[in-house]
């Protein structure tokens, strides 16, 4: 069996958004549910997704475990998984990591761009690793079943963090620096190590971590795979999109800015260009999966590789998380 | 006019202590309000001093400004001014720290030992410095008429904390690392910038910091005094004594351990010796401020100097808050 996976959206979710991922055969979606909320304020979007889940129960419903993608391959649905992009809804409280477990969680970014309390930051100035109260978390995350996602943190703490997780650890949203040099892209190094261990790297299509930008083409993206593979074997890469769809401005705003700053910050984007940037062409929706098949046939891959690559591996990441 | 000042103080909050406070004749105490507590446990912490407040107006007010201190000194009281030993209470919102001021609190730890959202504690093994939200926070605090206070801070954290407050900063209760080498004390090149950028650092008299911890003696404690003027100037130093009187050892498992460990952390104590330490024999309470009178005199200090450090530099010190 093959199965279609995006590991990272933060869509403005609606019926509409559900429809195309189902059209686009996903079985599973990792949903970003929170980024700087804290406890209370997830438990607040929880509500918002019990709404989505019952008004939506043809196509979507909540996934906790790799069994749950098998039923939604059989029923023609998505499973949706939830996931964190910071670590702000366990606050500062160690026995909140099996709270949010029991509610879903299965992915928690130890950071988003700056320090947290846990690791560091991919824009911070200096990195000093996974700290005394991150390691306490990893171990429980680790025992509790919930995924260390490290796509927006630094290289020494992921570094570190693929070395103290007991678990393979996962990279759900980001490209390799080689081909786009970006703050929120991966060294060689790392992506070696995180293999090695492991652990999976899903591919972004967001504008800003690919090269060119909105313009880039199919067939640069598909070599940049190819390359990847070559470092880090066709068995640890995945898709994690990124997609943003139908997000108002004010939303990438807050991922920037959260309540951290009242300077204004631009994150990728600049203060000439504040705003979500353009899908490239060939994947404005998850509907851009079918042309990745082609683009990744085109530069080689066998019909095998390209299931791993589109979802296979995914599924199998999955299997290893409880 | 002379002052005592002891500018740090986390005692189990009772009439007596206030009443010993009085007869040391203290006009000023920075009593710690939270460890690790948020913002809404600051909350409820607050109408703790509100009770303590209304039922000790006797001997005891809140502290806002200098000139508080001048009207404890002239009614025989005690201004208690409020601060954090941990940021947690401004949790991830820089919006909280003009709130914490509105609710009395002049000083604010960036760090308590471990890693914040602002800075590195002295206990990580790595210390990155202010964070991205640090430096917001500093300005904000800056702004507002908070000092930022670095006892529990990491090296180079600090460093960048004085670099970056347009306002003098404070190490409130911390002694010098070349007299009693701990985590928790400081270096010269530390002490030397922080005295060069007008800030302070109040001496503590907490066992773990001093030199045969609980056999320490006061002679030993006052040629420290001299050779840290040797170092900083005699204008620079004042007394934090860190006493925590009559506190239970679940408080000193609190301010190690908050929430964010399953495994038991000792900080500054060990697994045999976990509980806080016995005070020095000549300063069991604020009346051992009379023995540093006597201590300080007999090292060489002169009449104005020993006033200096025993009040009057902290006085000055409260004058360029706001």
């Amino acid at each position: 069996m093959n199965y279609r996976i995006d590991n990272l959206q933060y869509c403005n979710w609606s019926r509409d958004i559900f429809k195309i991922n189902r059209d686009a055969g996903l079985s599973a979606v990792h949903a970003t549910v929170v980024y700087h909320e804290d406890y209370d304020e997830f438990l607040i979007k929880l509500k918002e997704w019990e709404n989505l889940f019952n008004e939506n129960s043809d196509l979507i419903f909540l996934g906790k475990t790799f069994e749950d993608i098998i039923k939604a391959k059989s029923e023609n649905k998505t499973a949706i998984f939830f996931g964190f992009q910071n670590c702000s809804p366990i606050e500062d409280d160690i026995n909140l990591i099996e709270k949010v477990h029991h509610h879903g969680c299965r992915f928690m970014q130890l950071t988003y761009n700056n320090q947290s309390l846990l690791a560091t930051g991919c824009y911070e100035k200096h990195d000093s690793g996974v700290t005394n109260f991150g390691r306490e978390a990893i171990k429980e995350m680790n025992r509790i079943g919930i995924v260390i996602d490290m796509s927006h943190s630094g290289e020494k703490s992921t570094l570190d963090a693929i070395d103290i997780s007991e678990k393979p650890i996962a990279i759900t949203h980001a490209n390799p620096s080689f081909w786009h040099s970006a703050l929120r892209n991966k060294s060689e190094k790392l992506l070696k190590h995180l293999s090695n261990s492991g652990g999976i790297l899903g591919l972004s299509l967001y504008a800003h971590h690919l090269k060119d930008g909105t313009d880039c083409k199919l067939d640069s993206f598909c070599e940049m795979v190819a390359k990847t593979v070559d470092i880090m074997g066709v068995k640890n890469i995945g898709i994690g999109s990124d997609l943003c769809l139908n997000q108002p401005n004010s939303i990438v705003e807050w991922m920037r800015n959260g309540t951290w700053t009242k300077t204004k910050n631009y994150g990728e984007g600049s203060k000439s260009k504040p705003e979500f940037p353009d899908q490239p062409e060939w994947f404005i929706d998850a509907r851009g999966f079918s042309n990745l098949e082609k683009g990744l046939k085109k530069i080689g891959f066998n019909e095998n590789e390209v299931n791993d690559i589109l979802g296979n591996n995914w599924f199998n990441f999955y299997k290893g998380i409880n």
